[in-house]
């Protein structure tokens, strides 16, 4: 399962009632955090989550909004008496940006590895596997699908055939390779994972329909409200929630939460019908919104 | 008359119920703001102020509760369509912070001007005249008074015996000297005027006693509690609430507010007691208290 924590849901400049956007994914006790702006720490406290399974940060640009916060996460970070390396990903100019906010960093007693994404590129992060894909914001600027696959069952008469002994069972069921066998021995056909994909500062992404076919949950911009905004959108290489429930829609998406809504937008519920006749059921997310995404059946 | 408003009390990191320390002042339509830590703009809106009329950002020091909302208030003055240039003062260090937490601000569409101060230092700003003093916290830091003069009372006989026309009595009352004529030549003596101290982030300074004596209002450091933590201040380079409230009534100020309170400090008012035995009124300070001084007999 994935537990999923959108932390705020702002753009451009954190508010009194609303944090700059956020998430927190963790799963297996695992966590990564995707953007920092200003107050991501505070959002990361009034959620009651914790800093120490944070392994990963992922950074979709380098807007202040999306950024900001760093240097006071880092500080935490280290606070916590943290040993850990700090893996961050982000589009290149990542090393430099952390350097130049590491000005009223003191020395930290963790590392940070820093990996700069041109284009396309597949890791695996805090547990999940990560697709970067290049985002369409007039400057370098990443979405992100996080995947967690799911082994096949467990499967006794195939696991006998082979002739593996029983002790051996419980390591190859999780995926480990042992004494010459492997998980493949004993395990059905893999079944359906789970997927979340985040695109926000973005014009719409043909890339984004692909990486969301039927995800369990998809994170889209809500910068703008309804289409009478579609040129404002276009102008700053934003999106309308109309064309992010639009694009959702055809990827099929299990469900769809709005976020990164404009300071000048301060009830975008307002549009919750408009959207919904696009994408029934759209959330119009508000500020540490959570969800615990779950196997089918499991 | 000084309009004072502590924005935020906490001290090392944001909270979900405290802001960092920051201070706004404003006098006859011009403001300032001292230090601005993560979250100070978001402070700034909760407290119903204004960004426009701040001309000058005076910075204490550079540990990152205190400047890590540069690039935040920076972008959000930018955002306002500011054309008058910032005047920011702080230790030395400052252009070279404010340079590199520039990497994530593009291009303003106002002036920053950068002023270092070693040492000791007297200015104007936002119309008050502003003193600034070195702190002892183990690395530049400074503490700063303000003060709004008073000029004396208008008299008429000695206006008449200087054979000052009537229509420049008003422009030379409000201190402008004009054909010939100067404001001495129609005012009394210069009466008390209004004075202010922020000091945190320091050992107590007997310059503050100087600086403060019969202050208006004090604001100054409450990191931790009472006497039983006086080792862990001497350490820190911090002062407690205790030795902060001897510095105010050595000064003898009419005032003391404490602000700054340790992350592990949530609940500063316990100390009330202990305090009040030394400085009889002293305020355990909340996020945007707010206080007008006013002239004597105004």
């Amino acid at each position: 399962m994935i537990d999923v924590c959108l932390l705020g849901t702002g753009g451009m400049m954190p508010l009194p009632n609303r944090f700059l956007t956020s998430l927190y994914v963790r799963t297996n006790g695992r966590a990564l955090l995707v953007d920092c702006g200003e107050g991501t720490q505070t959002a990361i406290r009034a959620a009651n989550l914790r800093f120490k399974p944070i392994q990963t940060l992922l950074l979709t640009h380098y807007h202040a909004d999306h950024v900001s916060g760093l240097p006071g996460l880092l500080l935490t970070l280290g606070n916590e008496d943290r040993r850990m390396p700090l893996d961050m990903y982000g589009p290149p100019g990542l090393a430099r940006v952390v350097n130049a906010l590491s000005v009223i960093v003191p020395e930290l007693p963790y590392g940070i590895n820093c990996h700069e994404i041109s284009g396309k590129a597949e890791f695996e992060a805090s547990g999940l596997q990560v697709t970067a894909f290049e985002a369409d914001h007039g400057m370098p600027c990443l979405s992100y699908a996080f995947n967690l696959p799911r082994p096949g069952k467990f499967d006794v008469e195939k696991a006998r055939a082979a002739g593996v002994p029983l002790q051996l069972w419980g390591r190859l069921q999780n995926g480990e390779s042992v004494q010459g066998f492997t998980p493949a021995q004993v395990l059905g056909a893999p079944r359906r994972g789970l997927r979340l994909v985040y695109s926000t500062d973005t014009r719409p992404l043909p890339e984004a329909i692909t990486q969301g076919q039927e995800a369990d949950l998809m994170i889209l911009e809500g910068m703008f409200g309804g289409s009478e905004k579609d040129e404002r959108a276009l102008l700053t290489h934003h999106s309308t929630m109309n064309e992010s429930a639009r694009l959702a829609r055809e990827a099929h998406a299990k469900r769809l939460w709005f976020t990164h809504f404009s300071p000048a937008n301060p009830h975008p519920e307002e549009y919750a019908q408009e959207v919904e006749e696009v994408f029934p059921g759209a959330v119009i997310s508000t500020d540490g919104q959570k969800l615990t995404l779950r196997f089918e059946n499991e």
